[in-house]
């Protein structure tokens, strides 16, 4: 069985993502589509509009066979452990490829990208950190160091102010890196920003749907398959919510004014006295994004404080991730959902298949599985009790079978 | 100028407690009648149905003239260390007298006890001892302990199952034992029984009153004064609340489902491994109530709980009333209110109150006024952004003067 990867959030599933899919599958070939998916919270810092399960049947009904949570551990994170946490997800179930968007839709440019930075490291890493040293936040300073390396083959050089470009470029140096046996694929992405967040015809990004969905409360049915206008609504109807930052503002705010100084500095991503800053600006804060526009600098991007306060808010430490970036990839596979084909592929392969298999929570889990429940439990504190009760029990009965 | 000290909860001001202060003046001829009351949580480790400054008002306008704040630390204790706090609170402020409400209304009864156990401190340590290794609960464990020492003269043997007796108690051996210039005075207690929760007529308790306002939704008009009834509906109006234990159970629940069993081990009364207890039950509680009737047993009374799930809320360590337990007496003294009287007996005798009078929070405040500002940020929680800041607006200006 040939297998293709994608790396996704599905937040939620539009029709951009089924180009995506009919895309990988038409270069690959591929028999069985693996999504690796972030759970309960995405890269950006961000609370998902709806829970894993809901958004992993949104998927299996549009051409996904196997939906795996990436862990919270690498989900939550800037793109390097990100992509660890994604490749070597799929590198543990055998994925023959990686499929991913970019602007270009060539791999070249990322591979001739990744053969400079090869060369050029200690150039780069010295541009780096005297950037970081001026204060610039780390994409900035990147980016930076990046342009300043000698350009071999100009044409085929990475753009690398784009998102999805940082991310692929991720994507294949953990491949390269570690000689992994996956075949890097890239195709171009829909006309649609990654940051375009007005709605035009059947191709938005996901942060504009979301956006349409919090402000006018009506879902953009235009924009994505009917799978997930279902999807939404009827989590909707369950839970009275779909999820955004201001719903957790007062967790938060309670959080800081009740935690010490030290407590707020073991935080994962409460960086250079950041725990100050949020100290100060914890009483007068009227709202989340109130909060966030007093505590946000050139430095500390908006981004980056999100971030942050999804580690405060499912209560990450500093110490967690330090171990969890020593190991050299996720010490599980956790599925969320699979059709036929997903179940077939898991059982014939499984035997190949080198980390454990996890559907559940059990008592003795690991670090990186603890951290998960957190982040479920972080994620449902807002809802009902009876809600809360049924979201959780659905994670302890294991995936989605469809 | 003479003065009476009480020591107060006024969780709401009712009728009994209009009695208490007439008494008192009738008894002590006080010029000026001093209240300590607790601020934002209650000794039964309860949040106030409404907050301090509303209740200071409700009592500067029935006879009290100057509110001294207890702090949390020794508010939110058992019965000796809740003492302390008050006891030494009012001797700071050259109370003359501290009168309280006991069942039978004689002094000699808690002097004649004091007598016995002062002899017979050792047997009593010793049976205390045997009683809390067999499980018991520590009020029940004092009780029989007590009951075993040699009688002197049995008329005057005080009814320490009586919530009311042991606190008076208290304050009578804090007295003694510290050999302070201060008279205590008992009076008989108005008929309703401390844990009465029915009302009928003019004089319910506390709890009855409370438990009528939750359930009916109607505040009992006949059992307060009418400033009472004005303070409640005023704060009623402005917040859009009376503070009940139920509406923290959000906070609660997901503070103990994020935290790791060391950091709840580390929270103030989480003793015996209650960490696991809690944790175990933590997922499936559906209210507060409930998760309290899981947790509980003949050891792990539900005040015990309560009080603990309080310091759980406002992040209270061992570390911190460790420290204060060594200390012989609060650190300053807060006022949270005064009338032209109260003002005038500060005035006189500013000058004479050893420890720092304090109205505000400020930068580099003590551990125990940290703690205060801990629980009244952790008691706002609840409540909407703009109306946290007027509540919190007031701590930061000041005392309420009339």
């Amino acid at each position: 069985m040939k297998t293709c990867g994608l790396i996704v959030e599905y937040n939620p599933f539009h029709n951009g993502h089924v180009y995506h899919i009919q895309e990988a599958k038409k270069q690959t070939n591929a028999d069985c589509m693996i999504a690796v998916m972030s759970g309960s919270f995405l890269q950006r810092g961000e609370p998902a509009i709806m829970d894993k399960y809901h958004r992993t049947k949104a998927a299996l009904s549009m051409g996904i066979d196997l939906v795996l949570e990436l862990p919270y551990a690498y989900a939550v994170q800037n793109s390097d452990l990100f992509a660890k946490g994604a490749v070597q997800t799929l590198n543990a179930v055998h994925t023959d490829a990686i499929c991913f968007g970019s602007e270009s839709g060539h791999i070249e440019p990322f591979q001739e990208t990744y053969k400079q930075m090869q060369t050029h490291s200690d150039l780069y890493q010295s541009i780096l950190k005297t950037e970081l040293n001026k204060g610039e936040a780390f994409p900035k300073a990147h980016e930076k160091a990046f342009y300043q390396l000698p350009k071999g083959n100009k044409d085929n050089f990475l753009d690398l102010s784009a998102p999805n470009n940082i991310l692929g470029y991720s994507y294949l140096k953990e491949i390269l890196d570690h000689n992994l046996p996956i075949e890097p694929i890239t195709i171009k992405r829909t006309k649609s920003g990654y940051h375009d967040t007005s709605i035009h015809g059947e191709i938005a990004s996901a942060t504009a749907i979301r956006e349409s969905i919090l402000n006018t409360k009506e879902i953009p049915k235009s924009t994505m398959p009917h799978s997930t206008y279902t999807q939404l609504m009827e989590y909707e109807q369950k839970t009275n919510q779909l999820h955004n930052w201001e719903v957790y503002f007062p967790f938060l705010q309670y959080r800081v004014l009740t935690m010490s100084l030290d407590e707020l500095s073991e935080i994962h991503g409460m960086d250079e006295g950041l725990e100050y800053r949020m100290k100060q600006t914890a009483r007068h804060a009227q709202s989340l994004a109130d909060w966030i526009e007093k505590i946000k600098s050139k430095r500390y991007t908006w981004t980056r404080i999100q971030r942050l306060f999804t580690h405060l808010l499912t209560n990450t430490k500093k110490s967690e991730i330090h171990s969890i970036k020593k190991m050299s990839h996720p010490n599980y596979v956790r599925i969320l959902g699979m059709n036929n084909t997903g179940r077939q592929y898991v059982n014939t392969y499984k035997n190949n298949i080198s980390l454990p298999i996890i559907t559940s929570y059990s008592k003795n889990q690991s670090s990186l599985l603890s951290i998960e429940e957190r982040a479920s439990h972080s994620y449902y504190s807002i809802l009902s009790p009876e809600i809360k009760k049924m979201l959780y029990q659905q994670e302890l009965s294991g995936p989605i079978l469809i």
